[in-house]
């Protein structure tokens, strides 16, 4: 790859770093934007700058903002007595595109996972617990992800919250077949939670 | 979306203007650029600048070059007098790759293409015809592309040397089957071809 300038042959290895683009993707994503305009390039650049210069952590619950608190957090509209507990900053958007919460959150960043030597220390917890000791919430909905490691994460947390005084009732997402499936897919996990947890038929 | 900010939002949106990135990959790529260390994110920032200022045209040969001339065009090993017309650099890059040719380039940056709007005025053949009047070429090799927006394009260059008084050999890529294939799959153009320009078996 000599033929390829210096500047150029860095701008695709920059972009092979990025999750799901290899160095076939890299190398025509190079080839586009040597070609638009100055002006198109450099606003994805800008863009790049823009969220590491201005994006950070809610105060109060890690989501993104840019602001001290999140939109959420600032809302007095919300209902200040439910928090919910998610990894990611996606699973709250993806939370909120249901539009069927209107609680808080509180975004661990992570989950416990030991084989990516991931501990409790670097995830929100210590600030999570500090939260429900000085707030007011009635329910904590732990919505980990359902998988061993947001399990455990959501048991490690519940464990922390021994010491708070007044004990909030602490839900977890319902778990079941999904809507729109088909039983015969549907793996022995999922059906024996669906089993276990069925309702009353409204 | 509108719990995303701004920033990330913008930056999602400029991704996804890249080739081959949809919207749930620049919402990917966007989650990773936010989780990474800012010099991180910042490195491939500062790799887009670095192309679009540094990166231009060799003043010859139109090649990617950070310099007024290319390494190729700088390299008094190359055999002057064979010169290959293709269409992007990443067709130089691919015949380099192969290690059988030693003469120079001259990049169309393009091919003729009325259904893009793309006409000869925008391509680099004014400069290819007079570097071939003014030069000392005795041969010009064609690899345009094997289609017909190519071949048309390698046409009416020959057409365009027609006024050159001391006409160079003018040569393209063979065409026949492709080594490793199978005849079973060859489309009829590629058979076709194959029979057309058989070879004296060595």
């Amino acid at each position: 790859m000599s033929e390829l300038t210096e500047s150029v042959t860095r701008m695709i290895k920059e972009f092979e770093k990025l999750p799901g683009v290899g160095k076939k993707s890299a190398e025509r994503i190079a080839y586009y934007l040597l070609k638009v305009e100055k002006k198109e390039a450099l606003a994805l650049a800008d863009a790049i700058y823009g969220v590491k210069e201005n994006v950070r952590y809610c105060k109060h619950c890690f989501n993104l903002t840019e602001q001290e608190l999140c939109e959420i957090c600032r809302d007095p509209n919300r209902n200040q007595t439910t928090l919910c507990v998610v990894e990611q900053p996606r699973d709250l958007i993806a939370l909120e595109q249901t539009g069927r919460y209107n609680g808080l959150y509180h975004i661990l960043l992570g989950r416990i996972a030991p084989l990516d030597k991931i501990g409790p220390d670097q995830l929100t917890i210590a600030a999570l617990v500090e939260r429900i000791k000085t707030g007011s919430f009635t329910e904590i909905v732990m919505a980990t992800n359902p998988t061993i490691e947001g399990d455990s994460t959501a048991l490690y947390i519940i464990k922390q919250l021994e010491s708070v005084p007044v004990f909030p009732k602490i839900t977890r997402l319902a778990r079941g077949i999904t809507t729109g499936s088909d039983l015969q897919f549907a793996n022995k996990e999922m059906l024996a939670d669906a089993l276990a947890e069925r309702q009353s038929f409204r």
